[in-house]
């Protein structure tokens, strides 16, 4: 890279949008051109500050239109914001399609990462438990938290089993074994037909683990996540990509080189 | 010990009984004096032997007769057979307190052992949780299987979960925190207050965790059962023990020195 | 598949041998239609049970001659005999590339696979810890065996070090951070600047963890072989592939499906 | 207890006793009196103050002193700073003697506890393994720390190295079944015959992991420090137990109620 990428930071002031300039200003080949908070125009900003990618940790009621302003300021969209849904994607998608087309051959093409979690160890062991599940017989998933969660089982493990059942249906694998008569309120929660726990623990912050099993074999894949900070790897290597990945991409998983 | 102990097998025929023959031939200052098969008269078999010690594996209907026989022949009983309930082991306490009061003041007191569990590490990590368990803020049980087994969850976890309540209850310990408001039933079952987790997996035998938090830490105790020859040093354990211990005593955990 | 694959086992009364002959005997769309046992004539026997494949469990000074026998009885071979090197290797290779030449239009083409391990956890294990490598500060491998082994660290765990330390290279990671002044005795043994520490337990049979570590994130990756008849999935799984894979393939990874 | 426990904190302003001055503040039936920091006189401030127990969190330099300041001031002392031998420990047990033996009738001995680790989850750990370790073939310890940390094994795992080898040798266990030949130097430290590994990761802080196994089964024991606050419960149950223990009390294990 001959000059280094000019980012800019939607919601700079909240808690991931102030580590994320933190890391900008710490990294190498990345440069922060402009924070920019509650209330700002965010186009205009981008515009401003010649940014090449802007990065969005604000608020569901205004992530989506904060990407087609930056997509419109002709700029790429790394998004860690929750609240997406196939409506908004598609809208995006849309958006990202007409910009491209109409955009010049000197012009790179833009792209849209958004990723539901930006944490590298997570990432990685929801992609490798789907990739591992078509050979084992038995697979379940337990997701360890805070006791202040309110919500079980995480989101993590949910898409974690889905991916999984997904994996054992492609594979042509039937229902795992499981005998239990009496006492299933302790085989926990049914995501697709896998077996997913969820174990609340002070002193915790947000962990997974996922158990494979065969005749006399067993892999287990587990992902601790002490600190948000963690999710700063994620974020910058996303940035680095966005721009070599035109469209819409959703999930981290796709700009890891895991071949 | 001037003189190896003489041991009758009941039920010496079985998985576990061939399994305490052979432990019992290859121990030092332990002899295999009587295998007793279904059918045979114990009190017989057990004078004939002149055993000091017999164990008991047969079945539920046969064990509490075969123990008080093994009384009235005048040896010590150490009993691995399930089906023992408070009014049996009353009646084997009884038996011994009339015994153990017409006895010689040459003769030792006799002794019977009965032991749910023979497996040291399942008793190491049962004892040990029970005594962590008022210094912890957050305390649950995941307990893992192999699928063939009917019942969730297992035994040992359930003994777990209800020695922790009652360590805690005596601590003055009010319940654990824990915030889920929605997916109840992915945080397994409720065992005196206690979450219990059930895991079901081609591959694994019988596996406990017992996992405690507080603010910035936790302990974990793990056992693993592979193989039920792992029972066998208990077994012996118990068999060199059951002597110096009159009357009746539950769980392997009171012949153990933890102190 | 039309017809069940025909498959001969060479070194059928060994120990691997005999467990793959069942394994066979109880698979869906496999035959076993030749048990060859040491000193008979490996070329003559799979021709006349017209084996498609040929798997080998025999020793290191026969497996080569082997290979080059059941090539020109015109069957595909799976190895896992141990002993082979980068010299017997390319000869197989040679030996593949000019029969598959003078194959007819209507022949498919032959096929070798040299497995040194055909446990699905452990070649998964190692396999994803490979893809992970690249996207973290610190990893480590802890191997923990049963104490009657001579050897550390396990090959295995070697293996999967040098993986790790190649993927950091080509990723252009430097050495990780480790300030240890004292007690390096304690860090275990460096394979390509990869730690590796090698436990010893009775009751443990082979198992190999795989730490990953970031600022506030960590990825763990454990693999347990509980018995050799984990080693069967694999075994199977490369009967079926290697007839279409031509050539010479080395590892099990290469004909699993991890995109 | 009718009235609060009046307690002094030595070192105030550092970080271990800037963390205890908050956590006495939070806790019921504790009052912080005083706040002494480097330089002022211990002796009068904790006269001045009127505390029934001064806890010291400075340095190895000055803590000796501390302590027998304090106790001429007439408080019980608590005791986190490192740096003590045995004949620093012996001059205060000395000093302890000396006054108990001239209090009057109506005044309580006082006591000192040093506690080299105030982790629950730490010290619990280490007292489990040393009691669970006559009952087991083999036992191993690994410890996980920050790779900052500049001496290996940790303190806490050469501890309990340390009591596993004396608890096996009064239980005359011999030396642990190891056949390695080859590759030693992956077999960790040997800490009195107990193997001990070092793994450093980026990430974690300081863990501690104990290994036991006998044929057919494993015992593991656990811990994980995630923080530095996770050390205050320790520190208030000392505080609350030390007024009740005269004279000189080395480990916190010794306040603990583990029958």
């Amino acid at each position: 890279m001959t000059h280094p990428l000019r980012v800019a930071v939607l919601g700079a002031t909240g808690r991931m949008g102030a580590q994320t300039c933190a890391a900008l200003e710490a990294a190498d080949g990345l440069e922060l051109v402009a924070r920019v908070g509650r209330g700002e125009d965010v186009g205009a900003a981008v515009r401003a500050a010649r940014a090449d990618v802007a990065v969005d940790f604000t608020v569901p009621a205004a992530t989506e239109a904060n990407v087609h302003a930056v997509l419109d300021a002709g700029a790429h969209a790394v998004v860690g914001t929750t609240g997406w849904d196939d409506d908004s994607r598609r809208r995006v998608a849309e958006h990202l399609g007409r910009l491209n087309a109409a955009r010049g051959v000197a012009e790179p093409d833009l792209g849209v990462l958004i990723a539901p979690n930006f944490g590298l160890s997570a990432v990685l062991a929801m992609t490798f438990a789907a990739r591992a599940a078509r050979y084992f017989e038995s697979a379940e998933v337990v997701e360890l938290h805070h006791p202040d969660k309110v919500d079980a089982p995480s989101g993590t493990a949910r898409h974690t089993a889905a991916a999984i059942a997904r994996a054992r249906a492609e594979a042509g694998l039937g229902p795992m074994p499981d005998a239990t008569e009496a006492g299933i309120e302790a085989r926990g929660a049914d995501v697709d037909g896998v077996r997913v726990h969820a174990v609340r623990l002070r002193g915790l912050v947000a962990h997974e683990e996922i158990l494979f099993g065969n005749v006399g074999e067993q892999l287990v894949i587990r992902q601790d996540s002490f600190d948000r900070v963690s999710f700063m790897p994620g974020v910058l290597l996303a940035v680095r990509e966005v721009g070599s990945r035109p469209g819409l991409t959703v999930g981290l998983e796709n700009v890891l080189d895991l071949s």
